[in-house]
């Protein structure tokens, strides 16, 4: 890793943190899955640097991701292994894992800024209304795909249709609409478009944030969220129990292969 | 009526059903009534059919009307007959006739996709947040002409605010304001325009979402509705009262036949 | 002043205030302070002149501005001079004052359509959502300059997120973003855009209003309000405390300084 005067970059896993002045930016970058999804064992590393970020000198966080992709949600492919071995135990593992993991951005006080670099799929899109400014790039797009069998996650059945309406939401939420990063920004999950080639500089402009005095950016973001935490820990704590269910049927099952094998005839 | 393997459809006095492979067509196509404008029978012949879906192996319910026309909301030419004879009494009739219908649209556990094939008016625009997802021809127009004294029906002083923000939807609720079907979406009263030439076979996507497993769409309904169930069911209620009270009273009335003559004027 | 047969007008010293047939219209034409910047006495002022419009025939308030400038918020000029006499009873004074002049526009019982002349920023934008419809000049824009270290106030943290999702809101209430009249109508804070050059007279419209009846409008609004007034009372009173304490320290007064500095140097 390398140390600069006012930074420093530290390699985990599956993650790299850049502890820069002012702020702590938290990059996906998975070797223990592909295309940055999401197991028990990334997660727990992101929660491991979102817990330094909270109590450090950082007045936000920005979270984005290495390469061409932001998140592909889940991640499945280890996940179903597991599955055809304990279904029981590891639909236990994995909706504690996800409540906990959603928790952790529900209760997080100081702003989140997700750059989105690229696609962001099931749980990576999913996640988005819980940070508190998202930027994308033009190139990203946005796909919850639970036509494959599974209920939403991320609080995404409370937030998205308070975000977009009800029949916006479902388009996603239900019929796994592809969304491009400019529909995303005009239903309001995204914040702003910004252009591939200027994407790294446009980011850059979090300094104008940060420049804010550290109290008031969080006095303001508990004045916007404080409200909602509740009902947020109660979305996802009754999205994790449907997930439980659904994960713990054989049709669950069967629907993660079905969705495995059609993703890769795409790819 | 003609049946088919899979399909089987019903001729009613004012709608058609047709049950399909895995969901239930009901199509507005009165015969009571002018342009699919709904009174009690209608709505009664409407229930009957959603109870039906709601017991039967249909995944899902689609709603749309024969002809060019979606729904001109309540049919207020014969209401305007029975409200002339006896006040009190036919007011009381329509409030109640619109609460129980409109609770059937709040309490439907299986999701509702509403194709909207013209114009929707009054009601039959009101209606459209109480179901899950709204596609439309890009020929609809949509007006809730509330300026001509009428109090807000099915939930949309409560729905609109909610889906575009308490200025626009008192545009459409206060100022009577018509939205193409273009706006409309703009707006996440509609999550998709469809094109008038391909708007049949495009509306057969929901085969897509007939392929989902049931129980995966019946929870996800259920997460994306439940927590706002009880909001919706006083919204009704509190409706329903309002309108009762202006229906009840000779300046509602007057504003009643005002609204018809100027709708005979614009045709 | 001057007074026809249907309308009076009565120069105040800070607003004009026109009495029309079935509507009182306010316009902010500060002489105590900057482009129609708000303090104490001009809140004072709007407070009287909403409260006579409360109880006689007008059936709605039409709030506008004389000049090219809609409301550029909080009159810090004056404030930051008394807050340095007394930091401590002028920040108190500052927020009773905010508190009292939010809470007439949350428990108005009357429509209120803004039409925006021009520029509208900090408390000038975050006020509209309280309004009722919203018509914006094709020239105005709308910020919220809180990363000058303020919080939100109006319920802007309550309000803009239900509007136009978190991301976007606190694209405006984190980071200051600009918005154009078309882009805030695009994310609903504005219900309609309107051309320069015919402004004034479309805003002649809201004689389409006022010939609905009175007690029609005033229960659609209550059908459309009363759920959320409870809500919208205690996210004033929280902000108007956040505020309190941010004006009430030497960080808050140095951030108004450095905002008035900044503008300056705009102008």
């Amino acid at each position: 890793f390398s140390v600069r005067q006012t930074e420093s970059a530290y390699r985990y896993r599956d993650i790299v943190v850049k502890k820069q002045d002012g702020f702590t930016h938290i990059l996906l970058s998975t070797k223990s899955s592909e295309n940055n999804t999401l197991n028990p064992e990334v997660m727990k590393e992101i929660q491991g640097a979102m817990a330094t970020a909270a109590s450090d000198d950082s007045k936000l966080v920005l979270l984005s991701a290495v390469g061409s992709v932001f998140c592909c949600g889940l991640d499945f492919l280890s996940f179903i292994r597991r599955l055809t071995d304990d279904r029981k135990k590891e639909s236990v593992r994995m909706s504690d894992s996800l409540r906990t993991f959603v928790n952790t951005f529900i209760q997080f006080k100081k702003p989140v800024v997700a750059a989105v670099n690229g696609p962001a799929l099931g749980l990576g899109a999913a996640i988005l209304p819980l940070c508190d400014i998202v930027w994308a790039n033009e190139k990203a797009w946005f796909q919850t795909p639970l036509t494959y069998g599974q209920t939403p996650d991320a609080c995404s059945s409370f937030t998205f249709p308070r975000i977009m309406g009800v029949a916006s939401a479902n388009e996603l939420l239900l019929s796994g609409r592809k969304l491009t990063a400019q529909e995303a920004c005009s239903k309001g999950l995204v914040s702003q478009v910004l252009w591939p080639g200027t994407f790294t500089q446009e980011v850059l402009r979090i300094k104008e944030l940060v420049a804010v005095d550290a109290a008031v950016l969080q006095e303001s973001k508990a004045l916007v969220r404080d409200t909602s935490r509740g009902a947020l820990e109660q979305a996802n704590e009754r999205e994790c129990e449907a997930l439980k269910r659904v994960w713990g049927s054989s049709q669950g099952t069967d629907s993660i292969l079905q969705y495995l094998q059609r993703r890769t005839e795409l790819y």
